[in-house]
């Protein structure tokens, strides 16, 4: 099956947004064995619309569109794929009563207008919305001798998903002829690409299963795609690659799935009932925040302070005066001190510390912008440790800093707890 | 002049890297009046790619590409428009040269498939690339009749943006006849865009400039595209302009362009010699975080608690246990005395406060998540409030919790200071 994906809608060819759609469902389609051969994005014009299904249709079996499903004059797909499949428009009851629904669930009347969201071209497998007001749909169609499929979704990015990963992909799987597909993916930190591909190299052959990494900075993910077979079949072929990648990878894998490491850092803390205080310098709040994104974290986070000023470093964190003098704010030695005193502080059980220069300025020979200290405080035991990240930009530096110090908690927290 | 842009390589389609560059180039090319009528992406694949330009050029006056520069065999971008512009390859010495300086440059020699980077379509003009190894062009092309510009960038986005910004422009410019044309952009907070829209109803006719409406959330930005004359004319113009839109939303208006309101706040605390305490709570260190991506910022932030338990409240902010005890940890009272906690134990100039329920979990009949109360705490003065931001997801609640504290500080800096 090769696929087309057609994002329709002003404000991506506008510029003013950014289309994420066309590539997650590129990844969602080849993980099913589907080849995408490009992407197009058109705004809501209906010659340009049906100029690009043309354009789309001469070459795929099957064009996934986004957008242009809403109720207003300028949602248009809808009818481009009526005219261009030649099947007229018809109300499609139960879309109707669930749009309906939906208005009477927020104590509102459905405005007429949004009646035309039912209309469904004849014969096309309706897609229901969970979790919106549009339906979609997988429309047949036929142009100039070519047997097609037109599979068009809305282009809210959180239903899209949901529908994609609900209908598209068992529809695929059924015009395949049932041959089952199956992915697992795996959130890595501390390697590089190329490391990591040296590290798997000869663990899995190109038969078994089709890897693939991707950077997502700070993380890379490894991702392995597995098709052919029954349902069963392909777990079981996923469980025995999965003991193979965890054997070469070992700790640099910190999650499987796209968990973040706040999410693994938090998940051992409440696990181990433990608590956390943190002594941020030149991550400036960036780790309290990541770790309070996680839902639930008041129960393991206790205490955040942002010790930007040597005089806060002395005060709250009882970071001795001398021994910023001798060694430097940037050092294991006040690093270390302020992990100690954030724990102190709080009554934690773990203290975490950063401290470094950001840049742009603030650099010297002896530090230069990148340099960061990290440090770590225990019942029994404390860590520090000095990195050269090299001279980027300050966000890069700061994301770097929080993710390695993470990195380094979730280390700490299984090798010693 | 009609427009369409092509990103060209392996990630973009298989869904692993994002195009940002077509927006970005739709953007530029729209505040010079060009109309952006799609954009197409495809694999590195030779038929791909010719068919993509063939389509594009059959309704575009200007084909801008971007990738497949580089120099190795899956760069296929300049062999393409080689082909269709029937145009052969040449090389271009003065390039060649600026390549082998980059090399030098960096203590190594040029590898002999970096040459490749030099060869040219004949009688193309040859954009250089400052920032990178791959110098882009804009080469002549007649397919079925019609003649048109194709435009190549490499697809680093800051190569691309550099270049685009310095070479593509001025290009148009030139083949629109020398009409000038400029843009101004205004960041606003705390007005809906419907709100803005009606704001501005009647200030600037259609034949003054476009005004488009662009939301990034927590900002919105209203943006003025004016074109025609001199470049002398098109700045007066932008000026009155300018004026009439301060007029109508005054204070909304936090910067012009894209800067921040953490960069807004701080020119403004530098300005007035202010420096400035933070207690957070259910932003959970974000503020920190925003403040201290800005360069500099060690000069004005002192401190930063994140209080997330209600003894860090009490033992480090100096909250009585009885104010949380009858007001609760989210309320008026309770946010006041972490400002002025967090500005005592600075000796800051201004404390600023955050308490809220940012889901999912916490929410109560008199307290709904997305309950959040800000506070700030000055000389001689303090303020307090509360909002109902509504039931939304925890991150919305953080970021719009965050950006409303920054707002409300900004207001205070000038107001008051």
């Amino acid at each position: 099956v090769k696929a087309t994906i057609l994002a329709i809608g002003d404000e991506i060819v506008g510029g003013l947004t950014i289309d994420t759609n066309s590539g997650f469902l590129s990844q969602l389609l080849r993980g099913a064995g589907v080849e995408v051969d490009g992407f197009v994005s058109v705004p809501d014009e209906e010659p340009l619309i049906e100029r690009a299904l043309r354009f789309a249709l001469a070459r795929a079996d099957l064009v996934v569109t986004t957008g242009g499903l809403g109720p207003t004059a300028d949602d248009l797909t809808t009818a481009c794929v009526s005219t261009l499949a030649q099947r007229p428009l018809e109300l499609h009851e139960s879309s109707l009563r669930a749009i309906e629904q939906r208005f009477r669930d927020r104590g509102v009347e459905m405005p007429p207008n949004n009646r035309k969201q039912a209309m469904m071209p004849a014969g096309a497998e309706v897609l229901p919305n969970p979790d919106g007001t549009a339906p979609g749909f997988i429309c047949p169609v036929e142009v100039d001798g070519r047997r097609a499929h037109i599979a068009s979704f809305p282009g809210v990015p959180r239903e899209m998903r949901g529908m994609a990963e609900a209908s598209l992909i068992p529809w695929v799987v059924r015009a395949g002829g049932g041959q089952q597909f199956g992915s697992r993916v795996f959130s890595t930190f501390g390697l590089s690409e190329s490391r990591l591909d040296e590290l798997l190299e000869g663990a899995i052959s190109p038969t078994e299963a089709r890897v693939s990494f991707r950077a997502a900075f700070p993380r890379l993910q490894v991702r392995l795609n597995v098709s052919g077979g029954s349902a069963d079949e392909v777990d079981q072929r996923l469980n025995e690659l999965d003991a193979r990648v965890r054997d070469r990878l070992g700790k640099h894998i910190y999650a499987v799935g796209d968990e973040g490491m706040e999410e693994t850092v938090g998940r051992l803390l409440r696990q181990r009932g433990l608590t956390l205080a943190l002594a941020e310098s030149c991550t400036g709040g960036l780790i309290g925040h990541r770790i309070t994104d996680v839902p639930g974290s008041s129960e393991y986070l206790l205490l955040g302070i942002v010790a930007y000023s040597n005089e806060a470093k002395r005060s709250l964190l009882h970071v001795p005066p001398d021994l910023i003098e001798v060694h430097g704010a940037v050092s294991e030695e006040t690093v270390l001190a302020m992990a100690r005193g954030a724990r102190e502080a709080a009554g934690a059980d773990i203290g975490l510390a950063t401290s470094g220069i950001a840049g742009p300025g603030g650099g010297s020979p002896d530090k230069p912008v990148g340099t960061v200290c990290i440090a770590l405080k225990w019942e029994g035991g404390e860590w520090a440790k000095r990195f050269q990240l090299g001279e980027r930009s300050r966000g890069w530096v700061k994301e770097m800093t929080a993710q390695i110090a993470l990195d380094r908690l979730r280390r700490l927290l299984i090798d010693t707890f």
